[in-house]
């Protein structure tokens, strides 16, 4: 028995998310973000100004209409009516109000999720490179985190490598399509196999393998791009959502998890997921987000000034020589670092006060993303930055190569 | 391994939480609570109009100020600077704006403070009659709930008995006060007592022993009772805040864990902290929430009000040959059921639409719990059916008597 004082999973993910701490709190633009004159692309934050009608909808629902407005709220009738709807309309499943489990955003879907389905030693498989969290609620969750790489022509899912790693003991797989980093979305094809495989897998052991479905970023697509949802294809899925990103308020903390309706066990795992959420910090959405919820449905980040933001951001860095990945949907830019040192080239942009997120901080190593929540004027100014940082690098590349 | 489509624990969880549960849906309260004309003791539900100033706070802060107004929160300086001044004043005790984690209530609070210091099967002491999800938190963070009963003269802590109950794998001991359900503030003497034995057996086995504060009802205290924190007296103790009963909105989730200053492992407990709260659900309080609460402190409900009806129906229940516990703080009665089967009494109460908690659900068989959160109408409505209710077993027992 340790004699330490925290636990060994939370000593382990304390280990595990060190650098990404450290980077949020030691860096050069922990230290420097919220100032004026900086370009700031390092998360998913917003640095405009809030979606209109935001604040105006939580201000009606603060009125309280009745003595029990501000009551314990669980799945309400009033937030789950409104989300069964409104994936209906979008999806075309069958979601019904009890389908719905109401939480505080993605976070409290994904590990409430895990802790309701996996034992302690349950392997929880997902695609590299992840959302940086994923690793540490599934170590958490006393669960033990597997890689799949995706494949690194496409960064599609490498089906064949997913089917490798599971074992008898693998619980659940995460997938997250819009992909952040990516930018992929995964095809009907690849779902469907996908599907094939799991259900394959789960007979051969006599024990269901769950798909959670990280949806997060399910409304945030580029022009033409189509959204399908693993629901579609596979009936042991769990569909997490937040609205933190389609209003950008991660402050404000609102989402579900929707079960598949054809889930074979839906009953008990509804009943699960209930009282997981209980013993996991009551994640329940606050009355006024939930009373509201329907009014903030019809809201959303305006995507076609995301999308100019980012047809500026893509087509500039291309003619400056980078190599950045077209995304078909989130708000972000893969870019390729110059420099195989990501920690390097994106110091150097840092020295003009241009900040991104170093691939080796989402295990993507020679890369960098972009986020586009920043302004349009954070893009102008740093555009110049951009081009004088790389042209050193496409200099020497362009000499070394003559030599 | 099991095929189960839920984990152990949760599996766990559900079987103990089941009655509850049961209540909850399924008794006649479930199916009549919200209804006009029914007096409503259940739960520390609110029934009267919300505290005044309280929706005008919320929708002062929902008006955005800057861009990253409803940005990611974590402990927000904002909020922490409000709480710890707060606490000082309050405690006396020397708390700074980085021993304050900010949470969504007391439930996360809990659940990550035993998440944080405690491994799977990792021993966590409470005393009975407890609130009622405190076996479920401790079991689904996979650690073993370990049951102490208080002393029955007068429900303070049975230090003898928590004495024998550590053993080696104690990890952490949750203290109460004031007490839901029986009212009790502990007295400077127990606590003092506590905090010698904890650090004795912490020694002995070489092993810190944590303290978990639950100070939910610190504020709504009887006329002339005086609390006390744990932490004037243990330094190994997290004090769990929630702003849910000062302002009675537990649908709008707000709340803290502030370490004792004193705390020898403090900054390693303070990161363990934060990496508990990141991968349990996201449990950092809504911007809204955090940006108001120098002013939501202020607020508070109306403990004169609350403590008139309290006096209005111990004086009636008391003189109706009622056994009723005069508590100390919280706005919960505890009652003795005139007949030992809580269950059957507690359902004559109902027909009349009268609706308590009976003690077996919170390991109290033989007695009742009434929330005086109900309104002073429903007080006066009910007095009659419970002085009809208990009429026949006072008869019946002074016959027995005469006999």
């Amino acid at each position: 028995m340790t004699s330490s004082p925290i636990s060994d999973a939370i000593g382990q993910v304390l280990g595990d998310i060190g650098p990404f701490v450290d980077f949020f709190l030691n860096s050069k633009w922990a230290k420097k973000r919220g100032q004026p004159g900086i370009s700031d692309f390092v998360v998913g934050n917003p640095h405009e100004a809030p979606v209109p009608g935001y604040a105006s909808t939580l201000q009606k629902w603060a009125e309280p209409q009745s003595n029990d407005w501000f009551a314990y709220q669980m799945s309400e009738p009033y937030a789950t009516d409104a989300v069964a709807s409104s994936l209906r309309a979008k999806l075309g499943i069958a979601f019904e109000p009890e389908h719905i489990t109401m939480t505080t955003g993605a976070m409290a879907g994904l590990t409430v999720t895990i802790r309701c389905v996996a034992n302690p030693g349950d392997e929880v498989i997902f695609a590299t490179p992840p959302w940086f969290f994923y690793d540490a609620i599934i170590t958490a969750s006393e669960a033990v985190p597997v890689r799949v790489p995706v494949k690194p022509s496409d960064f599609d899912l490498d089906l064949d490598a997913i089917r490798q790693a599971i074992s008898p003991r693998t619980r659940a797989i995460i997938v997250n399509s819009p992909n952040n980093p990516t930018g992929r979305i995964y095809p009907p094809e690849t779902l469907q196999g996908l599907a094939g495989l799991l259900s394959d897998a789960s007979a051969e052991y006599g024990r269901t393998i769950y798909l959670i479905s990280d949806e997060a970023y399910s409304h945030i697509l580029a022009p033409g791009a189509e959204f399908h949802s693993p629901l579609e294809f596979y009936p042991n899925s769990f569909l997490i959502y937040t609205y933190g990103k389609t209003l950008l308020t991660p402050g404000q903390r609102l989402g579900y998890i929707a079960l598949s309706p054809a889930m074979p066990d839906i009953e008990q795992i509804s009943f699960g997921l209930l009282a997981t959420m209980v013993t996991s910090s009551y994640g329940f959405p606050n009355a006024v987000l939930q009373r509201g919820l329907a009014d903030l449905e019809k809201l959303s980040i305006d995507i076609d000034h995301l999308n100019a933001k980012r047809d500026r951001m893509m087509g500039n860095l291309r003619g400056m020589g980078y190599e950045v990945t077209e995304p078909e949907g989130t708000f972000y830019l893969l870019v390729k670092s110059p420099l195989e040192d990501d920690r390097f080239f994106t110091d150097e942009l840092a020295i003009d006060d241009v900040y991104v997120l170093p691939g080796s901080m989402f295990e993507m190593p020679g890369y960098f993303r972009i986020s586009l929540t920043a302004t349009t004027e954070m893009i102008e100014r740093a555009l110049p930055i951009f081009e004088a940082t790389i042209a050193p690098t496409r200099d020497f590349l362009v000499t070394a190569r003559a030599v």
